[in-house]
């Protein structure tokens, strides 16, 4: 039997998601910007799809843009906002536990002449408001922060920072990567007080190569694609209709509390059993969104203790699976030694996890802990 | 009975393409960037995948990034080749006919100090080596021409194209928009003397959202994307793994021949019905892809007889979906009347096209022509 406990990684699509998208492949496989009937029928799709994927986000329907995935939004929002206010100032801040697909974008506006400020993470793995109070000033034209960790679970104010950013500067557009969260808390745009917000399928059991930005009405950005009409023109490409109904269906199926509730159980159960392990620290913070769990088992590496437990089918992750493996830039950032840096593994959960894969976990993890150590 | 006469805006996906990405979805639904065992599972079908790609494309399966769809591939080929050149020249040669992926991107560099160059096509749609000998110099750092227009299906010479421009310039790129040729014609590379070349998932019967960049080995690009180590860092992103195993699907179940002859008898069938019509004109050269037939129904407006058709569940376009209806810029650049553009139909076949669904559209075309005019 299966434990699959790598859901911040990527997760199973649902039953409803997949057969959506088959669906949409086989049945509604018009263009959308065709303008017979199969086109409008595909057109009729796309648009209920926006549809629940706003209400999920709590956003208007035309602020949503759809995009092949987490990556491509949080580009989009970075390049897209800095190329919009280059005018206005030249300042981004954004925390030092980005996910790659920001810190790789910064370091690009970096060497365009753009100043990068990185807030460190206190020990909890947040940043706080006050920290963006000393370097927010208004040359400031981007504030990016996301909202759950992905290796720890850490949930940042974001709407606190966003708001202590608007007072130092007039000019900010604030962004929050919300890929971790969605689906998991209730991302509301407007509660967050984000301007950019994106989000991923297939953290939320869709699947792989979609996503899409929250665009607040209003705000301008520079686009990071060029063609068609599609998306108003700001995303052209024919869109990805199977991947974004699908979408669409795995947000209809949100439970949010239903969910957070279960998880949580699971969450402090893994806790309880982990900590009677003697050689186990948790890196997480108590905190930390019960969806993610980040601990150190002895002294084992992270990677030898990561295949050890999948010869007993237990997937966990070392990091975050886009770095592969590498050293993990959120643990050193908030000051965890090399050694316990080095053992970290991270577990993460979905609806369709049980305790029975917590079990196996800890017994799998104990036997490691004595047979690998010894080698 | 539906008949669905175009292929060149969308295809239906195929059983096998369909089925292959729901089980990605629901069973091989590991991150591929995942150490364990459910990653490298992933893994194994995305190489897989990658090596069908390559193989229908002629290169090495090291040459092959996959993308959200041939827009995104076009862009990444224009941006990504002149951002590496710039420091070699600034002149951009592109066809006056290319997608608007291609023309809406050299805009953009245009504007960035780039110069480019449009070569209008002859009245057969087509542009020739000569025309690129003329305005090809060592500034030039990229020429792109589509190898098969999706407005005409003009096929163009761009072996040749290419090598012309290698002579004139040191520095060159070359780059084809091969989108409207790929899985019609045998698209190889190396016997096309590209470098870059661009194609897309669902016009071969694979799904919306997934397309492919080939780059010749030693060709250095600047990536369009930034984030994880995915696709060697050149474009990161979690892989879209359901659609790229299913467009790989799509791609082995390529019968090239066998389906260009039953096409090239389609066509030949549908241009001599037609030409019984009075009112109609070919506008389509006479050497063109069969798998695309462009021509004006008396002086009834596109679009109001694509409407009049598909009351009778028959689906053509006028002009290129992306363009939403916009007045063609390939047929104006062929130098085709207003009045002759303002009534031009493509159509577009498939290996799931028949005669029926040509007696029908002649059957509707003609009627329409009579009752459209008397209105």
């Amino acid at each position: 039997m299966e434990h699959y406990l790598d859901n911040s990684a990527t997760t199973i699509v649902s039953r409803n998601a997949a057969d959506k998208a088959y669906r949409i492949m086989t049945e509604v496989y018009g263009n959308p910007s065709s303008l017979h009937m199969k086109g409008l029928e595909a057109e009729r799709e796309l648009n209920l799809a926006r549809r629940s994927v706003a209400k999920a986000l709590g956003a208007g329907t035309d602020e949503v843009f759809f995009t092949s995935g987490g990556t491509e939004a949080n580009n989009t929002a970075l390049f897209g906002a800095s190329a919009a206010k280059k005018r206005r100032g030249k300042k981004i801040v954004i925390s030092a536990v980005e996910h790659s697909s920001i810190t790789e974008a910064a370091k690009v506006l970096e060497s365009e002449g753009f100043e990068v400020i990185r807030i460190s993470p206190k020990s909890d793995g947040c940043v706080y408001p006050e920290q963006f109070e000393a370097v927010v000033d208004e040359d400031t034209i981007l504030v990016s922060v996301m909202y759950v960790n992905n290796e720890t679970g850490a949930v940042m104010p974001v709407d606190k920072i966003f708001e202590t950013a608007r007072k130092r500067s007039k000019n900010v557009i604030c962004h929050s990567d919300a890929v971790q969260a969605f689906g998991k808390l209730p991302v509301n745009v407007n509660r967050l007080k984000a301007d950019l917000l994106s989000v991923s399928a297939h953290k939320v059991h869709a699947p792989k190569g979609c996503g899409a930005l929250y665009v607040r009405k209003g705000v301008r950005l520079i686009p990071h694609q060029y063609g068609g009409e599609q998306e108003k023109g700001f995303r052209p490409g024919t869109e990805a209709l199977p991947l974004i109904c699908a979408f669409a269906a795995a947000c209809d199926e949100f439970e949010i509390d239903k969910n957070y509730k279960f998880v949580a159980e699971l969450n402090s159960y893994a806790r309880q059993k982990l900590s009677e392990i003697d050689a186990v620290v948790i890196n997480s913070p108590d905190n930390a969104l019960p969806y993610v769990l980040n601990f150190s088992a002895g002294k084992v590496r992270s990677e030898t203790m990561l295949h050890f437990l999948e010869e007993a089918e237990i997937y966990v992750s070392s990091g975050s699976a886009c770095a592969k493996g590498k050293p993990s830039h959120v643990l050193s950032a908030m000051g965890l030694s090399k050694d316990r840096a080095d053992s970290a593994l991270r577990i993460s959960f979905s609806k369709y996890n049980c305790k029975e894969d917590i079990d196996e976990l800890c017994k799998w993890v104990s036997k490691g802990i004595c047979v690998l150590a010894h080698r």
